[in-house]
């Protein structure tokens, strides 16, 4: 190898975009064609490409954009933010190339040339869509050096600066910086609820109605902290708003263009009630969603109950298994099935942006996450302890009537109590090992898996005459490489890295970000069942902020740096979230709380519960107009918002010294002496006599000074009068 | 009178502004002092005066603006406008002097020209203040011809275009304009409960939960149709966010005065977080008035019952009238003693501009009002009906023990039943006769009054030797006028009514504000006791707002035409109305729907009673947010919010386009072959190796082709192999 020639290094990812064409799926002649067409499309937006052989039956073009392309393309995107209002800096007139300010502005750029239509200056490759269905994958080439660095400074700060969330949105973008804000926000909060959860588990009761108290206003001050820190950071990346200039997405369909009459902008125009029409077909899935997990859950909750308290009979310890298998076998289907409806059902929703799509499919999902992951726990709150007693036993005896001789399966001796530490054991269990496992899932196993394929790829490749080939579709296996196909030595390490990168995933920081906001919902809902959930957090999140970035690095391609404004309506997530919990906190409290004296003297406690809920529930309304009118009070003079607002007035201001100095000359003192002559010659017959009596200098004062003199003295003689 | 020497109607009442001065409490050397210094003040930011006696002891000083003068300030106040981001509309550049576009906007100028301080350019005459105590207002005059046009185009129009309410802004102002865009808003949507309020009437039952549910959807979807027209009525009067350029109020107290390092603006700095910590004294003062105010409502209300309806001793009649006059009594002490607090609290608070110290004032002012208003209703619907039954008889025992031999005045036949029907009957009286007792309140007797008065100074200044005088305050009276107190008779006319104005009270928009929400109160909360309400306050508001506009006009000081973007914390009241409502009427209609079976059956229904308040509740808060985010997806692409963003775009489309022409001229199509072959010779031992193999016109195409040959011939070699 003659690292001379070249070196890794020092290659230029800002300016390099790689297309990933694959032909398996058709015969020659069409490949041929349609690569010729992407060459032509790719090149003609002036895009500089060099081919390579990727793996299996796939070339990597990798485009590459002069620096006068990509410094115009940088220009016109800034341009294009200050005309849509996204940043009130003007671009520097008089010049059209501009550096960019950071590695994801260039990337951006390429990623525009590439993907846009050719109506707006790209090259309109839109990769599994139409006539591009054979393009697996575009995406910019990991910076490695940069990565590794970022990823040591990250492991060796233990709070992250804004300027930490600047490098990582100079690599990735906002949309993902964003991520990393909200994480790291997330989890120096996790401080006060975690000291607080100590205390809790030294001094408090079990179930403390103080500490469950504590953790919802906690709750309720993160939210609106992290809504103000957002708007902040989306400030400070100049990104507020940028929603607005984003592309159609391909699919979506419009009714009409309109093109604007007064900014002569062509908009393609789908009617706004139409699309809110559609959205309440959400309503019914959520429903149906809610009753067909509802009822899976239920029933195997339901099992796993009758087996390990109930059930006597034979095969007792295979059984107790039975209700998780079961789970683990339909539930991913079932989930599967209502993934694809909530998929379907945004793809009709026909929104204009992918970003808006994404976050509309990612909403629905919530939901489907929210109810798998919490409604096992409600039951067991709310239906398993509370009415265990009083339902198992009626059960117990239908089933001893229903297997008349067999009968003697069922557990017959003393009455049933179920078990109140259920509920504490099931969060913890499904807590900490959850948080384990999803590490395992997310970076260990795919690691493992991805570093064996890409072994075997490379392997493969080098070794093509192996017969049997456990590939991912056709199961063909490349010949003997002819001279074409052999890699030039020194490029052969920079080809592998981008060949493996071809076949990885694209990343989705919706996923990470749903994970966290399951998270949260834990503290929100649960937070008085176990006071040392939050420290699990705490730790476990300061390693997934780290893991999650190691993660994008070799797990995933390079995420095209997409800008976004905050993490969308996820905020909506968590005022759900926050608001379920002041009612599910405040059940559990009054519940399970007060040495559970429910448990000892029936179901008393049951008439008060609704009253529990409505002080809970207020006073969190309450506490949220508090914090927000507090913290907006506060925050709305400080920070990038009011630095926004001072570089505006910085700019205008310098504009109206000038004027201001124009005018101060102009100024009339006075009416001049002049003036007033002229007015009162032209106007003695005119209308406005009133204004010319007191003209000469000190008229009106000796005018002012005879009336006060003679009212004055008048007063004054009339008092001698009455006197 | 010499009508052709003085013509009122050609008055330039835009360029206008008196000051009243009364030298009643001081000598005659100190009132010539501190008028000396009046005028030296007003004529040194260059207004013309002329003085003229005004009634009692006091001048009226006209001050008034020369062209160029006022066509600056106008000028300036644009640019500052611009200069804060009020306006994204940049002033005529290479202009310092402009025509206003309406009438406001030149006697806003007049009114900072002579209230600001002189720092900011003004004479700094702040009425009733430190050094200007003795000045009794300063104020526009009323055009009176404009006044009576507008009047009688008002009173033509049955519904009023925005076109009309620009109008009523063109004359007194954004802040008085948007009482009126919300009493039109909030009368038109009237039109809706006021038809299902007649359906309900004739097919529902009383107190139907049908209606009730329906109007609280429609508060809903007022207030959010309310909040979406304030901020596109706000662009369009260009006030949006213009609270931020206030000046500071006189007696704000400041502990910094800060020079902005960015911007170089002066701030004067009190801590947020006293401020908010000042705030929470609100806390205790909305207890202790409620407790106060509440239990001499509660006290009233039990005497009133009692008397009517157990007492039977002597003097019944009479006693009857008892509590109505005690409250009469005793209610205008407490109140005024609490809005004192109020008045001392928000003092306290230090609030920087004159608008956010009388929003504050008025929330608590607000406050009380509620309290005074509505507790009566709320004892009756939930403390008297339900529970007048029970407490009655037990009082009545208690009474017949302690009065011993006197016990037969009390009521003792039968059993007590409290009435029903009261509560119907009390909502009725209190709607219907309130509204008429306010209309004669606010219009017919203060026109009375002031019809009077002003007959009764005329006459006075006319015949000066009478010596009864029941005047303001010393009682003095002036003596025979001096050549110098005799009008001119052209003037007199003109005078006479200026004279009259200076007497007025000023407008306080807030109490007109106050009153409709209030109004809408009732609807809110107690929509299900008489559907028929709605009707009632369609034709009083429809009158209202006509005889609101006729009372400024006739009975007020022409208001100075300060700006606002709206009603302010207004919406935070009604927010607050919508959601109590949310529990009052379904409480209302829990308690006394499905034909009052609960007053058969005792009080059974109340065990259910927070379940009804649970789910209506929040039916409430998941209606809110739907409409919110309904009306807010149709609604921000509509209207002045929109069209504002467009004139953005098109002012900097402008901009672009011209960029554009120069840039696509020098956009490289591709790599050039010089450039490339200098880029080949330079770097061949360099670094980028990698993008000089494929420079050659089609040498992609050409690999690419050769390598899809390759390997698709492999695969199909591979295919042929394992056939």
């Amino acid at each position: 190898m003659t690292k001379s020639l070249f070196n890794q290094s020092a290659v230029d990812y800002r300016s390099i975009y790689v297309v990933h064409y694959s032909f398996e799926d058709v015969d020659c002649a069409t490949a041929i064609e349609e690569f010729r067409v992407l060459l032509q499309d790719l090149q003609s937006v002036g895009l500089h490409t060099e081919v390579r052989a990727g793996y299996d039956q796939s070339l990597l073009v990798f485009a590459k954009a002069p620096r006068e392309l990509l410094g115009s393309t940088v220009y016109k995107s800034r341009v294009k933010d200050w005309l849509f209002g996204i940043t009130q800096e003007q671009p520097p007139p008089g010049r059209t190339v501009l550096r960019p300010e950071f590695e994801a502005e260039d990337i951006l750029s390429m990623y525009h040339l590439v993907n846009w239509p050719k109506s707006l200056g790209g090259a309109g490759i839109t990769p599994k869509h139409g006539k591009w269905k054979n393009v697996q994958s575009i995406f910019p080439l990991h910076n490695e050096g940069a990565n590794r660095a970022l990823l040591v400074h990250l492991g060796k700060r233990v709070f992250l600066k804004l300027e930490d969330l600047d490098r990582i949105r100079d690599l990735f973008g906002a949309k993902i910086a964003f991520y990393f804000a909200f994480i790291q926000t997330y989890l120096v909060s996790l401080f006060f609820p975690s000291f607080t959860g100590i205390l809790a588990w030294y001094f408090l009761p079990n179930y403390s109605m103080a500490y469950a108290i504590i953790t919802s206003l906690w709750c309720i001050v993160f939210l609106e902290y992290w809504k103000l820190k957002e708007l902040d950071l989306s400030i400070r990346w100049h990104v507020k708003g940028v929603g607005s200039l984003k592309v159609n997405r391909p699919n979506f369909t419009y009714e009409q263009t309109i093109i604007e009459q007064s900014t002569g902008r062509v908009k393609h125009y789908f009617p706004k009630w139409k699309r809110i029409a559609r959205q309440v077909l959400t309503i019914p899935f959520a429903f149906a969603s809610l009753i067909s997990l509802g009822a899976l859950i239920a029933l195997v909750f339901g099992v796993e109950v009758f087996i390990s308290e109930v059930y006597e009979g034979p095969f007792k310890w295979y059984l107790e298994y039975l209700p998780t298998v079961l789970l683990a076998v339909v539930l991913p289907w079932i989930n599967n099935f209502l993934e694809d409806i909530a998929t379907t059902l945004t793809e009709y929703e026909n929104y204009r942006t992918a970003d808006l799509h994404e976050m509309a499919l990612t909403q629905k999902v919530f939901l489907l996450n929210f109810i798998t992951t919490y409604l096992p726990i409600f039951l067991t709150a709310f239906v398993y302890v509370p009415f265990g007693s009083i339902v198992i036993p009626h059960l117990k005896t239908l089933l001893q009537y229903l297997l008349g001789s067999h009968a003697n399966f069922i557990h017959s001796e003393g009455t049933f109590h179920s078990d109140p530490d259920r509920l504490r054991n099931e969060v913890i269990a499904l807590t900490v090992t959850g948080q384990i496992s999803n590490f395992a899932e997310e970076l260990i196993y795919p690691y493992i898996k991805q570093t064996a394929e890409s072994w075997w790829r490379a392997y493969r490749s080098e070794h093509p005459t192996i017969s049997f080939l456990p590939s991912s579709s056709n199961s063909n296996i490349t010949t003997q490489p002819a001279p074409l196909l052999s890699d030039d030595p020194s490029e052969s390490q920079f080809l592998r890295s981008a060949r493996n990168q071809s076949y990885l995933p694209q990343y989705n920081v919706q996923d990470d970000i749903s994970e966290m906001v399951m998270q949260f919902g834990y503290l929100a809902l649960f937070s008085p069942v176990w006071p040392l959930i939050p420290i699990g957090f705490l730790i476990n999140n300061w390693i997934e902020l780290r893991s999650d970035f190691l993660k994008i690095c070799i797990e995933y391609q390079r995420p095209a740096p997409v800008r976004l404004d905050g993490i969308g309506p996820w905020i909506d997530s968590l005022a759900f979230l926050n608001w379920l919990g002041s009612i599910s906190a405040a059940a559990v409290v009054h519940l399970f709380g007060s040495s559970m004296l429910w448990y000892e003297t029936g179901l008393t406690s049951w008439y008060s519960l609704p009253i529990t809920i409505f002080i809970s529930e207020h006073l969190y309304l309450l506490f949220r107009w508090v914090v927000a009118y507090t913290l907006g009070k506060m925050g709305s003079h400080q920070g990038h918002v009011k630095k926004e607002k001072d570089e505006m007035y910085s700019r205008r201001r310098k504009h109206l010294d000038e004027l201001e100095a124009a005018t101060e000359a102009q100024r009339p003192k006075n009416l001049g002496v002049e003036e007033r002559e002229r007015r009162r010659s032209v106007r003695v017959n005119g209308t406005d006599l009133f204004w010319t009596k007191q003209t000469e200098d000190g008229a009106s004062e000796r005018v002012g000074v005879g009336l006060i003199e003679a009212l004055h003295k008048g007063g004054e003689i009339q008092h001698t009068k009455e006197e």
